[in-house]
């Protein structure tokens, strides 16, 4: 195939049409602009090994992280290098008193969630309520080393805890084996930090986009309300309760268990959660006001520590968290455990809470980027997730990520840098190191009530409404995350929506959409016959657009359904008028690429056409369609030159000039 | 947001232009053509529940089986109804004596390759020979009645042969248990064919198009290799033989038992190879001479057969097919084996062979039906092959399928109809019943010889090439199907090239092509800057073409990519140029759909770019995806009338005129 192509004899006709076919079309099919037929060119020829780069560079850097370092000093480059790393680097110099005042703000404020949070969160998890401040510790300030996002929050959260607790409970009892089960959390945890730097330096931080949107908001609301159940030991002061976390194991054991119910837990528990859903209530309708909420956990911590040492409440059926050690994290790295049986446990627990910490503090830290018109690079993030995970699981602390209701306290309190996170991280250190022996009567039901506050916001019923209007099949995996995580288990719920997105695409693959096009009458645009009700179609022409790459897994399909087509515009105007149609021009445009088997199917469907007298013609192939069917070309010369055009009005008009008379004209 | 849209002040500009446009653009940017500016609509109404039949549809009847029923009698229906099921209805009626005799010597040559094929390939999957047989008797007869392919010779293949004799004995030796290794074989078949009608009935046959033709030239040439190096034992007469399939497996059984090579065998093999592959490449070069290799492999049984008894040869270390019961195949249902803890092994390994066999299948069937322009309907050939599997497995035969060689042998004999295949099953019959005394002293050497001539075949080198030259991902596909099969194992090697397929698809869904479209001088065609040289850009607009829907898995990407591209474009003229641009035009022409995450990229998208003064326009979005920005734009309405235009030139010629001043020419 020569690169030049269909030059041909429509000139004549082109001229003839020259002066009247801008007034007003005295045919309407034969209309053409007065321009000339354009040539199909291929793209300027590239070696593989260009080609290879290209691709490789698309998919692994395709947000061009190298771009700032281009045309730089050689010293220059190791600045850019060093604050690329280290984030801190960038801010730090320009650092003024005034950002200094809003970060310590910001910092106190987010403390003050932090502490009561942090607690609440390892005891979702299982694990002893101080490896929860352990958490809020160490990885704010490896965080505000290594992260770029100016708002993220960072320590326990409430999802990633209810996994790593369930999915290591499933083999290990927590209560029976609580040294175990501590070591089993941090080595998931090391894992888990493993594995979110290993896909920020190996670039496959795509991986996370595989959580959809729908996916993560009935995912979220699933968990929201397993989260919520679990609760229903602390604010019912149920001691026996259920090991599962299914929907109704958990109802029938507290249904089972109404004579350990404890009314004065009740009563507390109540008080306290109306207090907090008020606070939260205040706080969501005046976002200036987001200190009510902020301080309200801590401030019941306190009022209810307050009342059960007045009360001496402990002796009364109300369970308190009881003495807690003093200090600061001691090492843990001495309990990483990877031998023995639980291997494959921890790898799989890893991988589930990393990637789901994951998605969650990608996406936090996103949307405040997107709020005040910074960039966060995502690849460099979870670089700076999975080391905080990594040094935090050798410091007694568990899974951290940026938690979303922190961060928006941090964002709406005024925190300028990573700054903030130093500040917390300070605060609760004194809190480790002085406060301890204050939390000692502070009741479980309390903390129970500040985990349902804040799991409440996670139910996100507009947003899945939203769904429901714009994409049913969305909703339909939204509500599928939901029941799954319901009623079988978290992560099976997640692999099943996730399960069911990938399913969507690859059908979206499989079967790909073609259109018949028509003209738009007095112009020379085509489009959709059954969407633009005023486009008419082309007597002898049948135009396809193929709205997919053609590929292996689609070339079946598609040579069936053009082949169906045919078919269709053949009775359309009723039997017998199959000689009608004369020519099949199929529209590349939208076929952004191909493979052997696509070619294949053109090759197939240019010899069937043959054996019924039509004439394959192919419109505006891309670049690399071009050159794959070159390069097919060159082995059996199967496409003629001038079955090449470059828009599909060039094609109608040339095809039109050379077309026998219709039969049914001849007769 | 209103279906009416973008009829703006661009009138006057329009009419400015009107009389020069055509000639010369006195305003490269500005040229338009004398056309008023094209509405977008919506696509006309449809109800939720008629998009979701449509799509069911689509995906599950592309092929729009029953397009014949329609406005016919009742009576009409069930006579096309019966033939639907059953086509031996279609073609039995106008059955001529002139198509009889084609068939009768159609059918007698694929009886004499099918006979010497199917003692060979039983031998292969470690089945008593006279099982090939009986395969080649009842599977034969159920496929004339429910096939509707008229060129399929149905038989025992090579590679479902080699796939079900290695997989079970993997776990069953079929030396220590052959009746447990051969009641796994019916039950394999069984599944098999179950699996197989399923598919046709649930209407999933295009599970079969994810192996791709790289993915089986790939897979058939090593399992060739595969097939032929177990033949090594049969041809140099080694007796302690390893029991695993691997090219470095054998070759060193081969060279550690070269004390049991017998010169005897070696030279009778060599002899019936050189003369088998010499028929074989006498029909190559002459089609006309396909019964040359048709016959050649009886006609090498009968030499063999004869030189053994005249000689004696079995006395001098030729190993012989021993005695053969007489008389048809025995039921079998009995022996299907539901229990035990081989229910895996066999679910499996149905599952597999299942699947080779019936792609191998279709293909055929697909392949002569394009030859001669006649439709094979896939989900129906599925439901015939399926159901002559379970029959099959009920009657003694194990797997069986189209195989590729006879058909083509049937093909080039000139078979009309299935009858064909009557006319071999008898033939089959009469050697069960009269003529099985005969292969007693048959040597198992020229068997050997038979199935590495017919498994040749299937290395195609030049379709390696041609992949090779076309598509090169497609040939790392190819290669890895191939050394997986020779160094893994069958099963494994298919698998990764499947993997490897599947995740080259999901990488261009998730990575989709972006292309920069500028202006053919000239005209308004808007096409890639980067394939056409001519193309020029348009100064103060940047026109993307996104060539994929837009998904969760590509939303994040296309967010950082368009950002880039916006990056590149404000600094392609040196740094500071930044106000010069001014518009984003998005082309969704090829964005076939999108989802919710999609909608919220653009909404997110237009809010970025507000916040730097620039415009986003959309252009041309197809029906769906029209729809969805409806529905989202009710919420929010985030989109207004003016940004939505039917083509690149009419939104380039309607910004242009509202364009501000460069700031360039305005210092």
């Amino acid at each position: 195939m020569e690169p030049t192509a269909t030059i041909m004899d429509s000139n004549a006709m082109n001229n003839s049409n020259n002066s009247s076919s801008h007034n007003f079309p005295h045919h309407q099919f034969l209309e053409v602009s007065s321009m000339e037929v354009h040539k199909v060119v291929p793209p300027p020829p590239r070696s593989t090994a260009h080609k290879l780069k290209n691709r490789l560079k698309e998919t692994f850097f395709s947000d061009d992280p190298f771009h700032q370092f281009k045309g730089q000093s050689p010293k220059r480059k190791w600045i850019l290098g060093a604050q690329y790393f280290f984030p801190i680097l960038q801010w730090c110099p320009n650092y003024t008193f005034k950002f200094f005042k809003s970060d310590i703000v910001a910092g106190l404020t987010i403390a003050s969630l932090a502490i009561p949070q942090g607690i609440s969160y390892a005891k979702l998890a299982n694990l002893p309520p101080i490896v929860g401040l352990y958490s809020s510790f160490v990885p704010p300030l490896i965080y505000a080393v290594l992260g770029s996002s100016r708002d993220l929050a960072v320590g326990p959260v409430s999802i990633a805890s209810l996994i790593l607790g369930s999915m290591l409970r499933e083999k290990v009892s927590p209560a029976k084996e609580p040294l175990l089960f501590l070591q089993l959390a941090f080595t998931s945890t090391f894992f888990a930090g493993l594995f979110q730097a290993s896909l920020g330096i190996l670039r496959l931080g795509f991986i996370i986009d595989f959580l959809s949107k729908a996916t993560l908001i009935g995912f979220m609301a699933g968990a929201a309300i397993i989260v919520s159940l679990q609760q229903l030991k602390a604010l019912l002061g149920i001691v026996n309760f259920t090991k599962q976390m299914g929907v109704i194991a958990v109802l029938s054991s507290v249904f089972q268990h109404t004579d350990e119910w404890s009314w004065q837990t009740i009563l507390m528990g109540f008080c306290f959660l109306v207090f907090l859903l008020l606070a939260r209530h205040v706080s969501m309708k005046n976002p200036k006001l987001f200190w009510v909420s902020a301080g309200a956990p801590l401030l019941s911590v306190i009022l209810s520590t307050l009342a059960v040492f007045v009360f001496k409440a402990q002796n009364h059926g109300v369970s308190i968290i009881g003495k807690l050690e003093q200090g600061l994290n001691p090492p843990s790295w001495n309990m990483l455990h990877f031998g023995g049986g639980h291997l494959g446990l921890v790898l799989k627990t890893g991988l589930v809470t990393g990637i789901i910490s994951l998605t969650e503090g990608i996406a936090v830290g996103r949307t405040f980027a997107a709020l005040k018109d910074y960039q966060v690079d995502g690849n460099k993030e979870m670089m700076a997730i999975g080391f905080m995970n990594i040094v935090g699981s050798c410091t007694s602390c568990y899974i951290t990520t940026g938690a979303f209701s922190r961060s928006a306290v941090n964002h709406n309190a005024g925190a300028k840098t990573a700054m903030s996170n130093i500040v917390m991280s300070v605060t609760v250190m004194v809190t480790l190191l002085f406060l301890m022996p204050l939390f000692r009567y502070t009741p479980n039901v309390v903390l129970g009530a500040i985990i349902v506050t804040a799991v409440i916001g996670l139910i996100d019923i507009p947003a899945a409404y939203l769904i429901w209007k714009i994409d049913k099949f969305d909703f339909v995996v939204c509500v599928c995350a939901f029941l799954g995580v319901i009623f079988i288990s978290v992560q099976d719920g997640l692999a099943i929506a996730v399960g069911i997105s990938l399913f969507k695409i690859l059908m979206q693959v499989t079967r790909p959409k073609t259109m018949v096009l028509g003209n738009i009458p007095g112009t020379d645009i085509y489009r959709n016959l059954h969407h633009y009700k005023d486009a008419k179609s082309v007597p002898g022409i049948l135009i396809l657009s193929i709205e997919a790459p053609i590929n292996f897994a689609n070339s079946t399909y598609l040579n069936e359904r053009i082949t169906r087509w045919i078919q269709e515009f053949e009775t359309q105007d009723g039997v017998g008028k199959h000689s009608d149609l004369q020519h099949l021009v199929l529209d590349l445009s939208a076929v952004s690429s191909i493979d052997t088997s696509g070619v294949g199917l053109l090759r197939d469907l240019k010899n069937k056409l043959e054996k019924r007298d039509l004439e394959l013609v192919l419109v505006n192939p891309v670049g690399e369609v071009m050159e794959k069917l070159q390069q097919a070309n060159k082995a059996d010369n199967f496409l003629s030159v001038d079955s090449l055009y470059l828009t599909v009005g060039e094609a109608v008009s040339s095809l039109s000039s050379k077309m026998k008379m219709p039969i049914s004209s001849q007769v």
